[in-house]
């Protein structure tokens, strides 16, 4: 059985990375991480998938790290594990695909920072969330760099001090997830989240997903400058001239 | 007749520039934006005016660039077209006035953006939002500036990636405008708005609008340091002067 | 009577201090400024306090600063009030342990800043909340500073530009306060709060408060490297190999 499950559905343009080992709570351990890489690389190679769905099997969506390879590890592989946690991180944001986490239950420390880290998500309305380190003594750092970036700073202060759950309402209130589904409809809304996505040129999503992220480190002015540039190249593109055509014409676009 | 009318009140110090290319949906083409960067250039050299309100005609706000106009032209033009956008852009914020956003219908793509790169925004119930370029490949980059300097990551994400609309309810709860008004007392609401602000020292409105973005781009202890210094100095001018003593003589204040 | 009281609570590692000039409506005069900051020194020299609660004896938080002194004083000692006013919010953000703010009446201007600038805050739900220099000639630029990293733009905005009150509701909506409380259970709220953060670990806190106010001025992958770092780091002190431990064998962790 592998730790993580990864399906590429062509036809649909959609892929599923589904984390698998609830007997261990999805424990983000080093061969968890490792596996969840390989799935990353895979799609990201994969011109034909657009979206891609991470979701988790059992009661729990992640509950982070596994504490028992943190305290039995000497350091310099206890620092190896945060940087093979980070470089997951980095990968979901540096694929051209859009990542949706679709989040069933519970998503505590770095399995709430995969949350965070994803482009989108959604919650069940009985998914849980939590950055818990404080009470263990190993603050949610690494967690708090994600978190810091969906929530208000207030907010993510009382997550991180406190260490206690958000319910699923409050996500969607304070920006942690985009929508919430009944748990037995979790994968159907997320699914049709994804298919709306994955009908648009992967170039024009790739382009923009990656600019996104990059303007979010600007002033204002740079930001702005950026984005003429990039709009303006954009244009001159066959996705965007068939785009701007088929509109005009009234007929759907055929991407390249 | 003109693609965006211009009037100033100097009795209520109050300005509306109003968007009135309605059959073509008020679409930004450069004409459309040459003119409005004519009416706020007029403005900004005016003191006697403190608000400006950006008001549109018919069903659409704006539904961002004409299409035709970007397909048709050579890219050193499209690159013109969005470079006279951005300064649009970059005047409304650098203009001494105070710029409100009366969005009456449907705000899309750099017509979004005119709403978020506005200082204030007062909508229409009915009013609806959206980044759409997604959906014929040409990513809405430009509009992403200002959208996500407005709306959280997570909102923003949706916005761009789905190209779907939101309605003005679900624009007021992620911050993309102030306040919602029925259709009918929408223009009564902005102009109450703008009256609460017109009546304030000009020199006040315009050194505070300018701090306040500038601080956006600073370190927390940067942006502390330089408030400082602004504060300081403003409390020696004579509009400070008058309104503390005015203040605590309990009397209303006589702005230079 | 001292323009501040502070109380320390070993047994609960709690502190107060208590702004205590409800005749003057809390005015963050020169004097009030320098007892709070005498106040907040002696605490951050306290090991056995992990919490600041700061709250305001009579019907106003703090009306901000006291206009005749800034009306009365020259300009070099208007600088050094405004300076004196930066450094407590400076050492508020610097000292070990987490400061709530508990407010029960209304805050403004500085009164305003000193909720924005606390990690957290709790508010009675007939509290009020403005930035209203505008209204006398003195835009509220170094509220501005921690007002807007707290509210979105566009609120902020608002709060800036009319002067005009946020109630309760909205502080809480818009994220400048984390909880709202019955005035009768205001005290107890903020308490349950503060109890919950003091029985971590003091290092495990400061080092989580430092950190993450460090990481806002980051890039997204500045802050994702600097944030490995310390967490690994963390990993190998006492207070997480203890955490760690308790948690596994479901037994409380003793704290150094």
């Amino acid at each position: 059985m592998r730790l993580t499950e990864s399906v590429l559905h062509h036809e649909s343009k959609i892929a599923t990375i589904t984390l698998n080992n609830p007997s261990k709570r999805n424990a983000l351990s080093k061969s968890v991480l490792e596996s969840l890489a390989l799935d990353l690389h895979e799609i990201a190679r994969d011109q034909n998938i657009h979206v891609v769905i991470l979701k988790a099997h059992g009661p729990v969506f992640s509950s982070g790290h596994d504490l028992r390879e943190i305290i039995s590890s000497p350091s310099e592989e206890v620092l190896s594990l945060f940087q093979t946690c980070g470089s997951v991180m980095t990968v979901m944001r540096e694929i051209p695909q859009i990542v949706i986490a679709e989040v069933q239950g519970i998503a505590t420390a770095a399995g709430c920072q995969l949350v965070a880290a994803s482009d989108l998500a959604v919650a069940s309305t009985d998914a849980r969330f939590a950055t818990p380190g404080v009470k263990i003594g190993l603050f949610c750092s690494t967690p708090a760099v994600h978190l810091t970036r969906n929530v208000g700073r207030k907010k993510a202060a009382e997550m991180l001090f406190t260490g206690e759950f958000i319910s699923a309402t409050e996500a969607l209130e304070h920006g942690l997830v985009n929508r919430l589904a009944d748990p037995d409809t979790l994968h159907s809304s997320t699914y049709e989240l994804a298919q709306t996505i994955a009908q648009y040129s992967l170039s024009t999503l790739s382009a923009g997903k990656r600019f996104l992220y990059q303007q979010y480190n600007m002033t204002d002015e740079q930001a702005l400058s950026f984005a003429t540039q990039v709009i303006s190249l954009q244009s001159t593109t066959p996705d965007a001239k068939e785009g701007i055509s088929a509109f005009l014409e009234k007929r759907p676009p055929q991407w390249r």
